[in-house]
């Protein structure tokens, strides 16, 4: 085990030389920061010009107050940092190795039993924004952590934030995010897929597309606070009346010969809520079909609270 | 029948007084256009201040060279218009009641029949937004009662557009449109669902959501145009990328008891693309498996053209 002056904060070690590794060292880099790398496979590793490169995770874990581990998945990042458990005692570990919040909650409890300070962070953006004003990189763990080295960490992204002690939140975020958007690149390509057997191209669709995505994105902010609320007031169009252009994306489908799989699902979400007697609520009540425990839950407020949530329950979730 | 100066641009008349077509009304209205309305049940019909309000559907459609028709649904148009088909000769008629693109064509083909000048066209807005600048809406069928009647057509709104010849064309933009907006949508409420599980309320995750869908709707252009020219680079992540993260969405969704329905079908259309040895190329490959008959298909360029299609059939839909 090395000396190091874990008081300097302009030096990070990276352990993990993907692209994204790689993008991570070269933003360290573009900071001036002292910047330590390691790669499992040497002969893999490509570093950046400018960065010190270690002859062992040991020995990179040692050159930082900040390490920051970047691999595959979580089950790789433990097998990199869990030897490393002495050398990391009095330092903080930053996992971008993708994995459930689960995963990020196991490695926090790990780091807390051996006097390792943890973040739990996932990367919204490709490698090559890495560094950007738009990049969002959220961490979750210790705030002590990340109060430390927020300087350095906000050269990662513009998008920079901490989501909460709950070193399992930052991954849920992510997770959440991607629902969004494969929720939207599916929806386009469904919507593509069947204007395309009528022969209209895709690239006519896209202005239409880029308008409808936009206006649905507006309606976001009001939907959540509808959710947090829980109360559904149809300012635009009630769930009956989805259901009924539903009806009509469904046949129109069939009709084409475009798989109707996901629009049949969405209908089938809407159904349950009309069956229930919530026809007349804006669509942001479709959330609770969702929500642990929902499928059988009726009106708003007409059910007991529901259990098994983790963590602290927003009144709006216990109804 | 009545004689009317069909030449008369500045006259329209609207059947249906429901909330869309007095919205329609109104903006006629506000345009200074003598507009003529009827609804089938008098006493809902509340026409707007100025509104003419003709005694029967006949002596309405008499009164105007531009007659737009705004019910229930399609049949509820058919109903409404089959009776006058002598008085709506030589006019143009406009259909705006909500309908698939095979009813649109039916539609047209009986207005054909019938000497009437024919557009079926969808409003994508609510009632509300109607003769707004962000008001969009799409007419199909004859180009020639477009253009004679674009003037005041565009009194709707400032997305006011014509997609084609084909009368089902306005129902298909509408019909890709929802999906994109319920794509959007549902991906949205199960990415909230997954946070409230964990106790994190959906105002929080509002601002996340909004710039993942703003990222998002900056792909859609790029991807419009790979699916046209049936070319999928992997410019960002892979398929194969997104499906082990898919993974992680399914599994986090299911630990926490949020209904894992959508992701699985996400994962689903990436596993069988992976299967068919496509995991290297873009999202938007994806497309693919929205195709009619396309549920076979194997890598780009791999397969005979696909049948079955409807109109004219662009380069890119016949690999």
């Amino acid at each position: 085990m090395h000396d190091v002056d874990t008081t300097t904060p302009s030096s990070v070690t990276v352990l993990g030389l993907g692209l994204m590794g790689r993008a991570l060292a070269g933003a360290f880099l573009d900071a001036d920061l002292r910047t330590t790398v390691w790669n499992r496979t040497a002969a893999r590793a490509d570093p950046p010009a400018g960065a010190l490169r270690a002859g062992s995770a040991r020995e990179a874990a040692a050159a930082s107050p900040l390490v920051v581990v970047c691999v595959t998945d979580h089950d790789a990042a433990r097998a990199v940092v869990e030897p490393l458990a002495d050398v990391l005692a009095g330092r903080v570990l930053v996992n971008l190795s993708s994995g459930t919040s689960d995963q990020g909650r196991e490695l926090a409890a790990w780091a807390a039993a051996h006097g390792i300070g943890f973040l739990d962070g996932v990367i919204s953006v490709a490698p090559a924004a890495i560094g950007g004003p738009e990049a969002v990189v959220l961490y979750s763990g210790s705030r002590a952590a990340f109060d430390a080295h927020e300087p350095v960490l906000r050269r990662l992204g513009g998008g920079t934030g901490y989501v909460g002690e709950d070193a399992g939140s930052a991954a849920l975020y992510e997770m959440a995010t991607l629902s969004l958007m494969w929720g939207t690149l599916n929806g386009f390509l469904h919507g593509a897929a069947l204007l395309g057997a009528a022969g209209v191209d895709a690239v006519s669709f896209a202005p239409v597309a880029d308008r409808a995505v936009a206006t649905t994105a507006g309606w976001l902010a009001g939907f959540a606070g509808q959710i947090d609320a829980g109360d559904y007031p149809a300012d635009g169009s009630p769930i009956d009346v989805h259901l009924a252009a539903m009806g009509h994306l469904v046949r129109e489908s069939e009709a084409r010969g475009v798989d109707a799989e996901l629009p049949r699902l969405w209908r089938a979400v809407a159904e349950e809520a009309v069956a229930r007697g919530r026809g007349g609520e804006g669509y942001a009540a479709l959330v609770d079909r969702y929500r642990p425990g929902a499928r059988g839950r009726g009106p708003a407020g007409a059910q007991p609270p529901v259990g098994g949530s983790i963590g602290p329950v927003p009144a709006a979730d216990a109804r």
